[in-house]
This record gives C-alpha cells, sequence and structure tokens, in this order.
C-alpha cells in the first residue's frame, strides 16, 4: 500500500491531513497531545481504525514529558491523558478499545519503573498499528471471496487506507480483489456533508487504479433499480452484541435501499469495532456535529443564515439488514448474538 | 404569496437568477429567446410549472420580431421556435405541454392577421400563468387536508413558490396549511448536487416562516427510523399514466424509505405534469448532467481530476410506492391507470 496514513516519526505522530485531500497530500506532524486531539477532532485523521491508532500515540505524546517517579502518580496522569482523549469522539469505540488497552498495559506493569512503562506503553503503541496492518490483510483476504469478476460494488464513506494504518476495511476487500486480478467497478457515495466519499475514497481508489465512479449519495436508489449495484461493502465504527452497526450517516439509508432491491450489504471491520457491552444499537452514541458543516461549504455560506440544521455523524443499521460481517477472525453470519459469541 | 418568480415585463421575461439564492434575490430580464433558452438550460429558472411559463413566454419572445405576412411563413417560424425551446431541458413535460398550447392556440387561429396571433399568443402565455397561480391554489387547498397539527413532514428539490408561478406544488400544501393555522414542522433535504433544497426550498419556507429544519439527502432514513417523519411531499416533473413519477434525483429513495417505514408518500402536481401518452416510468427521458456538478463545487474541486461521476438528475418513483398524488382536480389514488382516465 502506497498510502501511509499514521505513523510514529522522530517522537511525533506524524498523520496525512485529510481534510486537505485530494487537492493536496500534506503530512502534519502532532508533537503533543493537544494537536493530536484536535486533529482528531477536525477530522485531519478519521476512520474508526485509525482513530484507535492516533489514541495510542497520543497517550504516549501526553505522558512523554511525564516526571512521576512512582505508578500512583504516574496512574494519575496517565489517567487524565485517557480521559481528555476519550473525548476526542464519540462514536468509533476503537478509540476506546485502543484506550482500555494502553491502560491495562501500564497496569500490568505497574511493578517496574516508570521510564520502563513509558517504553512498553510506546512498544503497545506501534504493535496496535502493526497488528491493524495485519487484521486489514485478513479480512481483505476473507471479503475478497465475495467478489466476482464483473461485480459492481458500492460503498460509502471512506473506509480504506487512509481509515487504518495499511489496507482499510472496506476498501480492503477491492484492494485484495484487484491483486487477485479480478475485474469490478466501485460506485463510491459522495458522504454528504464532508465528502469522504469523493475527496478519500476516490482518491485512494484511483491511486490503486481501481475502475471508480462518484454518485451523489441521494442517486444510490436509482442506480439499484437500474441493477446497477451487485453488492455493497461499507465499515463500521461499532458494532453492538446483536450486530447492530453504527457507522457514517446514510449507511442505513443503503442498508434500506439493499434490502428493498435484494443486494447483499456486507458490514468490514475488525473485532476490536465489536462493543460486545452494548446489547443493541440504541445504546450507541450518536455524535452531532456544526450545523456549518451542512450549512456552508468552504466558508461559503448555501443555506439562508439562521436555518435549522439537523447533522448526525452516524446512524444505526439494525443487525436484520445485514448480510454478513466480515472481520479478520472470519466472515461472521447471523445470528450474530450466537455467532459473535465464538469469537471470544 | 410574496415571491415571484417569473413574470412578463416590458416585452421582456422577468426572473428570479435561482442559482444566486440564497445569498442574493436577483432579477434577471430575458429580451430574447436565447437568453431564456440558456436560463431554463442552467436552472436561472427551474421546476416543471415554471419551466412550462418560461416556455411560454420564450415563443413570445421567438415570434415578436417575426416579419411574416402569412400563415405558412409565420408556422414555419414558430416550429423553429418551439423546436429550440424544447431542446432546453429533456424531462419535465410541462415544457412540451405549455410549446403544444401554444402551438394549438396559433394554428386555432390561423385565419386571423399574423399581428392578431401575435396578440392572441401573448394572451395565452399570460393565461398560463395565471392558471397555474389557480391550479397552485386548488392543490394547495386539497394537500393541506392531509396535515394535521404536530405533523413533521419531509420534502426534497423544490417544489415550491420558485417553481411555479405562485405557492409551488409540495411547498404550496405547507402554505395552506400555515394559513390554516396548523402547527407543523417541514425537514428539507438538501438535494445534490446542485442544493436546491438549501438553497430555495430553506430559503422560500423560511420567507414565510415555517419551521424548517435542513438535512443533508442521507440523513433521511435516519430521520425516520427514529419516527421524527410523518408523511412526505414531493413534486414531479412527469407522470407516466400508470403514475410512475419521474422527479429530481433522490425522489425514489425517499420513497423506498417511506415504504420501508410505512410513511404516506404523496406526489403534488397539477395534471399538466400527466404524460398520458407514456404507459410507464421507464419510457420518461432522464436527463444526465455534467460531471462537474457533483466534482467541483462552485469552481472548487471535491473529487480527484479525471474521477467517473453518475450524474442523473431525475429518477423514476414506481406507482406502487405512491400512496395518492394530489392535483387540482382532486386527490388521486391507485389504481391510478383507472383514476387517471377519470380525468379526462
Amino acid at each position: 500500500m502506497s498510502i501511509e496514513t499514521i505513523r510514529w516519526e522522530k517522537g511525533k505522530v506524524k498523520l496525512i491531513d485529510q481534510t486537505r485531500l485530494p487537492l493536496r497530500l500534506k503530512y502534519i506532524s502532532c508533537s503533543n497531545i493537544k494537536t493530536l486531539w484536535q486533529a482528531i477532532r477536525t477530522l485531519k485523521v478519521r476512520g474508526a481504525p485509525a482513530i484507535g491508532i492516533a489514541a495510542a500515540f497520543g497517550v504516549i505524546l501526553g505522558i512523554k514529558n511525564s516526571k512521576a517517579k512512582f505508578f500512583f502518580q504516574f496512574k494519575k496522569e496517565l489517567s487524565g491523558v485517557i480521559r481528555y482523549l476519550s473525548l476526542s469522539r464519540p462514536t468509533a469505540v476503537n478509540l476506546f478499545w485502543s484506550l482500555d488497552r494502553m491502560k491495562r498495559v501500564a497496569f500490568d506493569n505497574r511493578n517496574k519503573p516508570i521510564s520502563q512503562i513509558k517504553k512498553i506503553l510506546y512498544q503497545e503503541s506501534i504493535k496496535i498499528l502493526d497488528e491493524d496492518r495485519q487484521i486489514c490483510r485478513k479480512m481483505a483476504k476473507i471479503g475478497a471471496k465475495l467478489i466476482k469478476n464483473g461485480d459492481r460494488v458500492l460503498t460509502i464513506c471512506n473506509a480504506g487506507a487512509l481509515a487504518t494504518a495499511d489496507f482499510g476495511t472496506a476498501l480492503g476487500v477491492f484492494y485484495q480483489a484487484k491483486k487477485e486480478g479480478k475485474k469490478f467497478k466501485v460506485y463510491a457515495c459522495e458522504t454528504r456533508p464532508l465528502l469522504q466519499g469523493s475527496r478519500l475514497t476516490c482518491w485512494e481508489l484511483m491511486q490503486e487504479h481501481i475502475d471508480t465512479t462518484l454518485i451523489c449519495d441521494n442517486m444510490a436508489a436509482s442506480l439499484m433499480q437500474r441493477g446497477f449495484v451487485d453488492k455493497v461493502f461499507v465499515g463500521a465504527d461499532r458494532i453492538a452484541a446483536n450486530g447492530d452497526t453504527a457507522n457514517k450517516i446514510g449507511t442505513y439509508n443503503l442498508a434500506v435501499l439493499s434490502n428493498y432491491h435484494k443486494i447483499p450489504f456486507y458490514v468490514v471491520a475488525p473485532v476490536s469495532t465489536f462493543d460486545l457491552e452494548m446489547s443493541s444499537g440504541k445504546d450507541i452514541p450518536i455524535e452531532n456535529r456544526s450545523k456549518d458543516e451542512v450549512s456552508k461549504f468552504h466558508g461559503r455560506r448555501i443555506a439562508p443564515l439562521g436555518v435549522k440544521v439537523y447533522n448526525p455523524a452516524f446512524d444505526v443499521t439494525p443487525h436484520n439488514l445485514i448480510s454478513a460481517i466480515i472481520t479478520e477472525r472470519g466472515l461472521i453470519k447471523p445470528p450474530y448474538i450466537k455467532n459473535f459469541a465464538k469469537l471470544k
């Protein structure tokens, strides 16, 4: 994969500023936790797995200057860092999964010197990134089996290299299918309001020479009606114990359309996206974002001053509309409650 | 109605340049047929009924300088004018209905002096506009009966004052309900790619102090899932004999969603929108527009250079997804083939 979305480099987190794509491929460096928090908050880095990696690196930035001599002091600082990072975005569970993992590793090594714990935490953050790479490849191989020659597939938002440390989730399936020599066509929903589909997904897929056609979100129904879509692949930000899946706003729309047109609807996500403590999608917190994202475009007003706006960043697709969930541990079919239990 | 979208003024067609809204309310004058053709083509004037009125005025602009002395000469010029105007946009049937009507009036008066025929044609164009006003009010009264206190209604594109000579079609229903003192809330889909919903519908509704909330098109499913939508009202560009309805891209999407969530889905359109010569929606020509509408925004690139784009301006909602069609002649329920026949 030629795109490297996020990495640790010389004591800083280097990442692609995704708000500048597709016009410019610009890397930024975050040398402290505040700039990293802002980068997550303002979607310079986004995508559930990438947010998880960024958060782990954020922990390292947050503790690197710690003067703590004893664990009880260090623990307090670490908790503050983790609390701060956990407030950057609410929906993608990978953020919390990653922070929990870092915390657990610190506590598991509480009897070691602080300098040693810092080193171990750094190694853990690198491990989270490396694991994500391997997980992407595994999901891609499992998912690519579903792609047939001549398929026309549809996706929304960006569940690709820019959302992970490697191949991506949904788009990883396409990269693998391409590697395997399969011929297929991708329709990318532009994904209003922030256009991750047109700006990021089209850019990524075209870098890899995959046949890509951009549509507005409201055109997917027409495409399906005309018989132009064989399968839908999407990512996920959080998956509840019953299989209900939170993902970018518009995903549920595609799931209802797929159901009506009898088109398979697949979710591609690592196991770190599962939140088995939530019994259903009703409990998943949904981030509401600024009205300006909808009523303005690059500072230019596109709706009347003072108009009310409803702008949830995610929606929840109920499990009964999902044909299968592709994870690094295999393809999971309904009933999800039963089949998720086997993952443990 | 405070908004006057189109009128004849001192030998010119004066109309609101809708591409400038909501930032500026700017009127332009078309003194010749070419500028009027361009105004239709570039969506300065849009909306099926308004296009019909503009076309009738276009005929007047096209023949006003005619030097013809005999009808066989005048007929030739008139046919050229009509052919030219008919190529401005392909989907809205009101354009062709209006041109046919003007042609018929000319032929019905073929034995009169050319100067007299010109006068009669001018009167006919004014009649088309005046009739549209009355039709809007009739549809609005019939449709408003469907609105209950507390309703949350959803619409797409702009089927309002800016699409007609008066109250509008779908939005006319809301204006009338407001006049009747009903309390309700409107959700407006922004309507990508050209944002007629955010730019025009929100502007119109807010001018009339109607409670309006803007959403991106891909958010309608989430709204419905949460139980926030009681009814959907949309306009139409062409309705086939079986009730299949062409309207702005995204309408079919809303119809499928309404069906899934068991929400009534109403089309509001004058009888001039019916094309009973088309047995089904499959025959309706769908306008494909420039890829730049999707890949650029106000000249700024939002998708990678060279990306392919699918950009149909309309889709077709099959009759089985339409709860009823509101016309100036009454509310028509399925079966449409049978009930349309009663309109003749």
